[in-house]
Formats: C-alpha cells, sequence, structure tokens
C-alpha cells in the first residue's frame, strides 16, 4: 500500500490521440459507460497505485475523436517523462495513445488555460457510402455547394454570441470568438476547419449541421446569418454526426503544450 | 416461388469497395466465417430470390480492404442498373458498396480477364501508435530508410519468379510481372504502391515484410536482391500484417471496368 500522503507529486500534461467510436465521449460517466477520461484515470491509477484525477481541455462528445487533446494530472512519479510515457502507454488501450507527456507548470489547467482550440469536421459528398472513411465521415449523397457553405461561414468570424448553435459549458455566456473557419473540397471530401477560443457544447456539430443546409440550398447564406444572430437554439438545423468530428489541437497562452503540427502533418 | 429456370439471366460487373477489419477475406469459407463473398452473395441471393454465385478479381487475405475490387455475377434483373445498384448496397452490411454497376460482356470473369492489379500498402513509421490510422496501417516503430527501401523495390520491377514471396492461387507457376513498386514518404506515413500483372497469395504483404527489414537496415538491398533470386519461401521476411493493404483497383483488356480514379484520388 501507498502511504497516504504523497511526498511531492508533479503535475504533468500530455498530448492525446483517440478513435473516439467506442467511447462515451471525454469525460468520466456512470461506471457502465467507457469514456477517454476513465481510461487516462485508470491507466494512470494503476502506475501510482492511488487514484489520479485526469482534466481535460475539451469535453469531446460520444464518437467524436482527437488528435491533439491536452490532458493534466498530478503523479508522483521517480523517474523521467519518456518512462512515463511508456508506462502510460503500455497502460491504455490500443485507440487512446499519448504523443508527447511534460512536466507542466504547478497550476495549470488544460481546459480554464486554453487560449484556442481547433476542430476538424469531415464529410464525405458522394453518391454511395465509403466503408473506409465511415468510421471518421459524415456521408451526405446530396451534392453540396461549398461556396454556398464557405459565404455562410464567414459569417462566424468574430466575436458573437453563438446560442444558436450550443449550449454553454462552463458559466451562462454563450459569446465565443471564432477565428477561422474555412471549407476545403479535395474530390468528394470536405473538410471544415474551425478555430475559436473555445466552444459551447455540440457547437462544432450544430454548426456544420447548418451549413450542411446552407450547402443544400435549403437555406441561404442569409438565414444561415440570420439564425446566427437570432442565438435562438429552436432555429438550427439538426445536429451532424459525431464521427465526422476530430478534436485537433489546443493552444496556450505560453504556446507550448500543442506542437501538435508533427501529429497533424500526415493526415 | 420462383420457377426453377430462371428466363434470361444477365451478366453484370461491379466495383466493390470494403473495410476487410471484420472479414475471413474475400473468398467464401465454411459458413461460420463471414466473407466478402458470402455477403455479397446473400445480399445478391435475397434480391434475386434464388441462389447468386459472385466471382471476384482479387482473393483478398482476411482483414485486408479493397476500394476496387471487381465482381461478377448473373442475374435475372427486370430493372436497369442503376436499380440493381440501389437494391445491392441496400441490402449489403454498411462496411462494403457497390461503386458503379453495370452490364459485362457474356463470357466475362473478373480473375481470369485481369490484365492488372494495383494494391498500396501503408506504414506509420512513428515511434507511437496512432488510433485514427490503427485500421489502415502497420505501425512500425523504428524509423525506415525509404530510400533503401525504394532501391530494393527496384529489383521487382519485369517478369520475376516470386517464389521467395508468395504461393500460387491458380496453377503451378510463380512468375509474374512487376509493373510499379514505388515508395512514397509524407512525413511518418509510408505508402508502397504496387501493379503487376496479377499476384501470388500473401505477395505484397510478404515482400512488404522484407522491405521493411531492408528498411531498418537489416537486410541490404543486395539481401533483398538475393532473396527474390533464390525464389525459395525459406529466405523471405515476416508477412507484412493485413490492415495496411488495400486492393485499389484492377485493369482489364478493355479497360472500361475499372475507371477507379474518382474513388481514389479523394483517399
Amino acid at each position: 500500500m501507498p502511504t497516504a500522503a504523497a511526498p511531492n507529486p508533479t503535475r504533468y500534461r500530455a498530448i492525446v490521440e483517440y478513435d473516439g467510436s467506442r467511447y462515451y465521449g471525454f469525460q468520466r460517466q456512470v461506471a457502465t459507460q467507457i469514456t477517454i477520461q476513465g481510461e487516462l484515470e485508470g491507466a494512470l491509477s494503476r502506475i501510482a497505485g492511488r487514484p489520479v484525477v485526469v482534466s481535460g481541455a475539451g469535453r469531446t462528445d460520444r464518437g467524436v475523436h482527437a488528435l491533439g487533446q491536452v490532458i493534466s494530472f498530478c503523479l508522483d512519479w521517480p523517474h523521467g517523462v519518456a518512462a512515463l510515457q511508456r508506462a502510460l502507454n503500455a497502460n491504455l488501450p490500443a485507440d487512446i495513445v499519448a504523443h508527447q507527456v511534460a512536466v507542466a507548470a504547478p497550476g495549470f489547467h488544460p481546459r480554464f488555460d486554453a487560449r484556442q482550440r481547433a476542430y476538424r469536421y469531415t464529410i464525405w459528398n458522394g453518391v454511395w457510402r465509403r466503408p473506409l472513411l465511415a468510421r471518421t465521415s459524415w456521408h451526405v449523397a446530396h451534392p453540396l455547394d461549398v461556396g454556398a457553405m464557405q459565404r455562410a461561414a464567414d459569417h462566424l468570424i468574430g466575436v458573437h454570441d453563438f446560442g444558436a448553435f450550443g449550449q454553454p459549458t462552463d458559466g451562462d455566456s454563450t459569446v465565443r470568438e471564432v477565428l477561422q473557419a474555412t471549407w476545403e473540397r479535395a474530390g468528394e471530401l470536405l473538410v471544415f476547419d474551425i478555430v475559436a477560443n473555445a466552444f459551447l457544447k455540440h457547437m462544432v456539430r450544430r454548426l456544420v449541421g447548418a451549413l450542411k443546409v446552407v450547402g443544400e440550398g435549403l437555406w441561404s447564406e442569409g438565414d444561415f446569418a440570420a439564425a446566427l444572430r437570432a442565438a435562438d437554439r429552436s432555429c438550427s438545423a439538426a445536429t451532424a454526426p459525431p464521427q465526422g468530428l476530430v478534436l485537433i489541437s489546443v493552444r496556450y497562452a505560453d504556446d507550448c503544450a500543442a506542437p501538435t503540427g508533427r501529429v497533424v502533418e500526415n493526415e
């Protein structure tokens, strides 16, 4: 048995990738539902021989993936960070991995200290489903006008009340600042990259659901802008499914917790 | 009950994509093992109300994927090919899809008539596993010298006895003609594209297994060339795992059954 008082725990931060397909999201739930946080805490608790609590930068939903989730935890670990990363990855299931482990500043919190989050949403816009893309994209068979979707997305840039597209996760404010919102078409793949200071719950998936309706021609660019201005959830379109969404990276004021370019460049 | 004699069955050909993860390969096996051929025949038999036999161009192994498998079958179908494709895809599981369905020449056989097959093998050559690439790549943590792998692969071009790298599937000959064998590195992804008139059983995976040993520096380019010349299976390296392999396309003399560029261009 470890002694009751851990001698001198250190705070660590790590960049985590996961295939979210079989998880009930990042955040720990009731014991019968497996979560990313639960798996990370289980692995670290086995390593530590005592309970370890993990914080994450983004509370990704059930079925959502991550390339660059940032986590933090306190641990009394006598060896170096490379050995900690090996021990952590050896104790995690195959669909979760820590790409980087580093010592964090004592008070570091991955969610409260984050300055920017980048998400990517992928649509497969072909007539027939794509088995080899099924776990990482939304199949929309109807041809989408990506030019119209981009013009509508341009309205997102800046500080807005995004109440039409999500619920607040911390506090009551639904005001967020979007820094980038770009659609790129590569053949029948449509890729949406969005960067904001923070996101509301379900915000990216609700935005993509509404932009898809613009791409179908059922909403005009003006309808989308009006929905955004109304800041009323009752007027937004259906939520896009989770498997198309990936948390790409998280940035901090010191800008050293999210050098995920190495991981992302090969996607 | 349908009548015993089908009035006037037509021969069809189709291009099929599948995620092979949960299948025991293309070829029908004992009833307890699900196969791609078994699923295709089951779907077509339900549509026809009688047993339908499916032939395929490539007998992909357990766990191997396809973007451009070519199949053929005879069916008495009173509607057009578009309706047949809809009916087929509605009856297939989500991880198999027919991208094209067309009327074939009466005697067409997808394997015997094929002139070229193209396969792609993907290696993730980074220190840590990649959950989001796990189903479609082989994780090799040790850094690989892709230049050495390419120089070794250059020896494959032309007509050779490939007995060192596979077993014959039809007849006794292990002679095949390789037309292309190229490695490309994109960050930590290594992609091997190989085109041949035909392949031996396990040939691509055995070649990749041996080329990986060259990339690690354990075999020289000369060792690889000597193994090829020896045409003896006892001297080849371990077989690469199946999930990194995709049957990309199949070409025919009439060159109209494999316009898979549209599907492939977005990968």
